[in-house]
């Protein structure tokens, strides 16, 4: 959207709330990566090409075709029922173990987050997330005016040590967490995994501080290497299963032009979501409900899986690749075994913003850390490159332009040192 | 969704909020309405079955074969630019004269109030609507702790006179209405059109007290007889133009189904409401977009709304002569020139609430009315019937079975008395 030069004749009139609402570097640079002469490591892309168009046309056909009554008409807040059966189907496969009444459907990953923050988060309240963590949740959270805490992570996860440190410094002080917010797989956007034994720490302090996990999981199918660890959903499971609420989405199983997410909680607080679909958008698309619904009921959507993890592997592949054959010494990235995001640390005295500035003018985009830090000035050094998007040979190529970039940066650091 | 019996172990978590967030009487009325043996005045749905499949198939083909690359993917914000052209066209027919840049794109008309409630409404801020207003806007601004002013309407809608006294005496006690939803024309629930001078005189005041006018017009196109009356925003326009929220919806002008609706506003505004829907639902379908593109491209999305008309106006007329026909002496109602809906009001001892559960049994929907006011307890006679939805033939004999329930509940208060 273009700038216009208005005055703000109605500043008197807006909620403290906008005060709050800040705007993600993500979304800034998406007008970035949507030109093609641009090599985008800047959002989280799935590579929709690969899906088979004539396969979706015959669900479009369809679905017009036999019941465009259903299909073009309102649908109930909670969801298309038909739709949570095949979801249901999908999370089996994850090792989660739910009936339809314990989920509702979202108009995507993002709307999951809100509904959970709008039902749970009064302004000033305490929520815990990674360090860093999904800017998406964290401008949501920054929206009902949290006050978010992060806890670092490490290649194992979110650091349960300082997890337990923080939640007894504020049991101290007689407060309470509302959530604990968590990607537990190749988690966005650092691409680092929970390991199990952390998960089952999680799980044990949640339970001890009663409060409650978000466990948000998008990407947890998809895997290139390694054994699959068990959701803290299914832990939980195990358990009295009054601790965690598990949301996830279609974007990256099937595509994000439908906006679907879900969420998986106890009744009580699946009731208030559903208020919370019906003030905020009455009810999720059925279109995209209906289309969804025929694309998990062929069972060729677990092909398409085999060969979105294909995709993704290899494009991880040649990134890690050509980070470990043209960054300069004294970087330092992540090594995600899923997923779509590897995450970079750069030498202390450069700024990624200032790298980003460079690296656009030479056709190259990515996101600079410090949106994914709760704390202000954090991750100044750092970056997101997300690897789901672009084809190996341009991967190749960004990645050197990028350390092209960096090397005159530190060239230039330490001529003025 | 049935409910199941839970311990809410989680009731400490809940934001306050939640208290506010009511059940739509509408909306838990959706599940009877979807049953085909009930003959439902109850939800608002157009009749999606006179759209013509094959050319929506064709729509769908196209959007999944030339161009699944963007139709599936993320979109902007803000919304999808070639839509927005689109949508400049229709509101043309309606008199408003606007650019790409003054809009945005959001999921469907119930998101375009939530993000409008966000980002104007402080816990405790008084707005006003008309009463009775539409239930959805109603739950929107509660749920963000609204204090809402109802100010009756009559056949020439919102009654300015009184809404005049209530604004000098919020200004006396120096509370500032954040501001004035009006559905302008055909409104839901009441079915009238706000007259031109009271438009005039609804803008004049808004100046005056230095609030803004939401205009919500989802119906404005649907007008069976008598001459259209120029937008508020269109007036405004003529004006300095820094008075009028409009916002409009495609679920009556193409279908529900797709979660299409919008929103025309300074710029100011409209960078908070893009921030708004950053963090609710991230952005609205690029598909339902897409495809909202193809239906307006095509010359022929005009002959539909034709089409449209002269179902919806057979229904209507079939409505007011059957209320005419068999309603008892004592009742009143409204004779809406457009739109979806009849108000009815009944003798007061009656209660259309318990006149709605025998109306079940006899295979009758409709809602209640006392949802529809802000204020507790009122309009505990009155109903909305939407005639959108089922065929003349259903018309005539729900509103004959409505008729001898009334005259039976009649017939025992009398008996009583």
């Amino acid at each position: 959207m273009s700038k216009k030069i208005t005055f703000d004749y109605w500043d008197h009139l807006y909620s403290n709330r906008t005060g709050h609402m800040v705007s993600s570097e993500i979304r800034d640079l998406l007008s970035l990566s949507a030109r093609p002469d641009i090599i985008s490591f800047s959002g989280g892309y799935p590579e929709v090409r690969a899906l088979n168009s004539e396969r979706l046309e015959r669900y479009a056909r369809k679905i017009i075709k036999t019941d465009s009554e259903i299909s073009l008409q309102y649908c109930g807040s909670d969801g298309y029922y038909p739709l949570k059966t095949k979801l249901i189907e999908v999370m089996k496969l994850e090792g989660i173990d739910v009936v339809e009444e314990d989920m509702i459907i979202t108009a995507g990953g993002q709307h999951a987050l809100d509904l959970l923050a709008k039902i749970f988060v009064n302004p000033g309240d305490t929520v815990i997330t990674e360090s860093p963590s999904y800017t998406g949740a964290l401008n949501s959270f920054k929206s009902y005016e949290a006050n978010i805490i992060g806890i670092p992570v490490d290649d194992d996860g979110m650091i349960t040590s300082i997890l337990e440190e923080k939640l007894k410094e504020l049991a101290k002080k007689k407060i309470k967490a509302k959530f604990i917010y968590i990607v537990s797989n190749f988690s966005n956007p650092s691409g680092v995994t929970l390991s199990l034994e952390r998960r089952k720490k999680v799980l044990e302090l949640a339970k001890e501080y009663k409060t409650v996990i978000l466990e948000d999981n998008p990407y947890g199918m998809l895997r290139f290497e390694g054994k699959s660890v068990p959701t803290i959903k299914e832990l939980d499971s195990k358990d009295d299963g009054h601790n965690v609420i598990y949301l996830s989405t279609l974007s990256k199983l099937l595509a994000p032009g439908f906006r679907i997410g879900w969420i998986v909680a106890p009744y009580p607080i699946l009731e208030k979501l559903v208020l919370g679909i019906q003030s905020s958008v009455l009810c999720v698309s059925t279109f995209s409900q209906r289309f969804a619904c025929e694309y998990f009921s062929d069972p060729l959507w677990r092909d398409n899986i085999v060969k979105f993890i294909d995709i993704y592997h290899k494009r991880r592949d040649t990134m890690l690749n050509a980070l470990e054959n043209y960054l300069p010494p004294g970087s330092e990235w992540s090594r995600p075994k899923g997923g779509f995001f590897i995450w970079l640390k750069l030498p202390e005295y450069l700024d990624t913003r200032k790298i980003l500035a460079d690296a656009v003018r030479n056709k190259v985009a990515f996101v600079p850390g410090s949106g994914f830090y709760p704390e202000n000035g954090r991750g100044l050094n750092e970056a997101r490159l997300a690897f789901s998007t672009e084809s190996t040979e341009r991967i190749e190529l960004g990645i050197k332009t990028l350390a092209d970039i960096v090397k005159e940066k530190i060239k230039l650091y330490k001529s003025f040192k």
